[in-house]
């Protein structure tokens, strides 16, 4: 049985887990002022070649999405975003309980698309009536997307040519940032420090037990962010929890970081995955997605042997007779799971 | 040199990580579906005596106050509480953040009283704009207090009758918990569970890496709660991660669940702490506390000496010669560690 | 010159202000505790049939929007509307300001379709993921819609039914409901008391110099109306100023409510206009509307030569050639003005 | 029968309603952008010798405390006022629905005194934990105080400069600012323009039918004020209702403005009223108040007598023989009404 219902269903990879054994004695300071946090910043600085960049450590990815969009909006402003994004379907409406209002347009295979938003936005400014109107003043994308599928480097610089056109913020929620940097063909992450004005780097379905780093790059983000994040309840006492899991994440060994790794990991194995039920099961995929979470369109009749073998979560009934499935890898899953896979299916 | 700055300067107990350890590669559900967190649960219902509790588990104190708070409440209530309670100083107004009013009242070394508290209702109540006034629909509660005090039973049976009397809610926040039930004669588990509605034990400065449990023990939590904490950015993905911990914290090994031995110990250590200050160095006591946060008057003069060898925190200044400082033992400080205090003072 | 550029761009009716100059010298009670407020609300209960109902009175649309969904609402609830609707278009984000989501789905000539609105919800209470979701508490409709158009009371009924089905309440936006009553064939101040849960009859835009009254049919309304009124800034100390004027309004004198004579005058005078536009200058409607707001498809070359005549309001462009524009006539406008229009155009 | 229970149990100014009759038939565009009230605003700017001013006309007392504040204050600041200021006590908490802390201070005759101020910011900037509390980011005042106190000029240029010690904007709520600026011996309305960044002109409680009258003195609101007042509910379609209003009220006519003239005719009674309970019946003050909120301490026994000739307040009981009752004149008492009351008692 292999357990691909989602990134999240594990612990945390073994290194990070040993470090935490291996620190747990030493006594710190609290609320990031810790060394283990200020090297982990010190770290992922490095990876995202923004020497200035401000770094937060918070526990969890909705949490991160409300508290970010709520201090760096002005209260009057909403977040603009795909109708598709997490922040408009499976936050549970955090970021309308702040005030901001979630305004959702129309989405391509999970993206926001250029094209779209600029008509939007010159629309918006054109508009008599735009004083009555919730004021736009961030874009929100999710990269890998709801629907693991990626935006390219150009596509990334035309979101954000528009937003500076209209003078928006650019913030990109990275909950599975790892998988989308291992499948990307030119999206790094000093790219997305250059394009977004902050994003954040996923922990908790990348190798971590908990925990988010939230990256203002250019070293503008809003006055008093500690007291902020306390407001939103977000602000850990014993941040050095997440930040030593960072430390071991983006420790410079001479070679990539874990983080990558663990992200080449699961988009490799998706990848087998996706042979398997495309080439040998002959399933449709929903969705061409190049990272770890994969969609395949599966007869009805195949759920209940599928389900004999894999656990797996069923994304929403096609027709009569097929139903579009999520099978998600992650730096846990294991080559053998899938050598088994390709045994029994 | 020893660390007594705060309960919140380490990582978790022995036991604890290695739990976390071997239960890493088990796969499970997530948002608090999974078989850790059930049997947390259990446990946790056996040693409160409340069978029926209702139980969420979440990463944060201030979080857990302001979404549990938030949850209780009808929208229109405020919360009373002591004026020196951690809500209305220490939380950067994150239960006004959600809309309620925080309603301070005078407090007697950081308690409420109960006098206070019946009289200010009744005014309250018999007020003829009332209707103009945040209505009271909540009483808030530490245990231990800021100052490290404590209720008796009679106290919290003579709030409990008040806010029966007036139809409000008690919640006690029981970040410490562990070190106020090690240092009562009369306050247990079972205790709290019978006077307040809902209540949380602390695991993140009582022996956790994080996470903290909240306790609705006659079973009444409001509607769609797991909603509701996600819709507060505090619902945990990987909430076994903290039901892990608290598995560990309450197993019933024949012997008092290791949260209590937690507390026991650390309190045995504020009291040799206190002896060595009192006793031998004549200090006076700023307040009496019996639990693990320990207060005392230093004359300036001694501070810098002092911090030769104590971490500790400037509590406030008294006059020109002597300052407050505050003493915090933990389930990580080692009898050890004060012996060599004792020797070196 | 005639002003069709909304029906908020005057005073009240003559009758109105006489009763405030009459009335003027009177001291009553505040707040609502008035013979003035208590009088209208009994002729209110009268014209609806709803003998039971609750009625508060407030100054403004968005105001009363904000405050009724917010109480009505469970704070972890959205409400539902048509895409086109004011409280998702053009009130500034004021439902979100108070923490809910505003859920809007495709609409057909500013009408949310029941077929839609029960396919969504279907879908909702059939997601595994629902918790996570905003949970649907509420539809929200207008009557007369912002295009002018009007649901037939069979559509209402349906609505209701859906909304019974799954447990929402149902909430009219009547800010110009003396013109759908007027035009409409079938749905009456009776009907709409039977089937919505709450509504408003709008005054401001309907003869009143300010002020809604807002009605809960069945005398449900959520406790402590006053103090989350208040709590919204929305109660009126001297709401007798409301009071007075939807007693005139609502004066059963034998006769219709001038309410409804007011609606009809306005209606009869959109239609006039209609005909003008459509049957003498050959414009085509941008929609059909029946109501007292008219949309036209004016020719770019024509629109120097109406503003000689005419205020009005640019609604939006069609192609290169064309733009649709917005006509509204109130119970201020005369037959006279219309006559002077058929001259000059 | 004299009312003497509050100001706000009548219609307004017969020149006010007078003028609302004499202009109802013009059309004009909404949302401030009409004539009237463009003239008011010149009228206010010339009162207050503020040419810059900007100014916006609001519905009511509660509603423009809460809208303007949240606009001024950051997300995370607070609000510092006397502990009997009305938005502590008395506004159903819609500061705080907002999500502002309001921090009040212990008070002498309702009024904030300067070094409680000080002393309290200074130890707030030095606390070490500041980070974690509510940080303060303006001073509310009220002029007249809810006891009917004043500030005298010196008092509000002290609080003023300790405001910009500590960077905080200096709010005063104006809902019976007439009868301060009758009463006060130096206090002006170009006094209060240079000390206060913001302040609101009462209108409801001193001779309109409702509406009051934001002053930014220095030009200096926040951007975005008309979508913001919008999100809060707050703004008024037909806000000319209230733009005509002012323009009577701030008439240049060679004399002093109405609003003026209004407060001084309440001050003169106020202070008949007082000559007659304390020089005649023998009644003590409960506070020394020199405007139209008179406040005595009235023997029990005289309670029953006196409600056959005055409505009134109870405003608290003293002892077992006496009650503390309020007298409130205004612009609509008469001095033959002070007469009458002269003889029957």
């Amino acid at each position: 049985m292999i357990h691909l219902e989602s990134d999240y269903n594990n612990g945390a990879h073994p290194d990070v887990l040993q470090r935490l054994v291996a620190t747990n004695d030493e006594r710190t300071q609290s609320y990031g002022d810790d060394h283990f946090s200020e090297h982990a910043c010190e770290l992922i600085r490095a990876a995202c070649e923004a020497p200035d960049a401000q770094i937060w450590f918070l526990a969890g990815g909705t949490q991160t999405n409300a508290a970010i969009i709520d201090c760096v909006l002005q209260p009057y402003e909403g977040v603009l975003c795909a109708d598709t994004a997490h922040i408009n379907v499976h936050e549970a409406g955090a970021v309308e309980f702040t005030g901001h209002k979630v305004i959702a347009l129309p989405s391509c295979e999970g993206k926001l698309e250029t094209a779209a938003l600029q008509e939007w936005l010159a629309a918006f400014f054109a508009d008599d009536t735009a004083a009555h109107m919730v004021r736009p003043g961030m874009v929100y994308l999710t990269f890998p997307t709801e629907l693991g599928t990626l935006y390219t480097a150009n596509e990334l610089h035309a979101i954000r040519a528009v937003c500076s056109d209209y003078g928006l913020r650019l913030y990109v929620d990275g909950a599975r940032l790892a998988y989308g940097l291992a499948a990307s063909a030119d999206v790094t992450l000093p790219l997305l420090a250059r394009v977004a004005d902050v994003f954040y780097i996923g922990g908790t379905k990348c190798g971590a037990l908990c925990g988010e780093a939230v990256v203002f790059p250019k070293s503008d983000a809003p006055a008093h962010m500690l007291s902020r994040i306390k407001q939103h309840g977000a602000l850990l006492a014993k941040s050095r929890v997440v930040g030593v899991q960072f430390e071991v994440l983006f420790a410079a060994n001479g070679n990539a970081p874990l983080y990558l790794t663990l992200g080449h990991h699961a988009v490799a194995l998706a990848m087998r995955l996706r042979r398997l039920f495309v080439e040998q099961l002959g399933y449709q995929p929903y969705i061409d997605s190049p990272t770890n979470q994969q969609f395949y369109v599966i007869p009805n009749t195949d759920l209940e042997n599928l389900r004999q073998h894999i656990g797996f979560e069923v994304w929403c009934p096609v027709d009569k007779h097929h139903t579009t499935c999520r099978f998600v890898t992650s730096w846990a899953v294991t080559d053998e799971e899938i050598d088994d896979l390709e045994h029994v299916l």
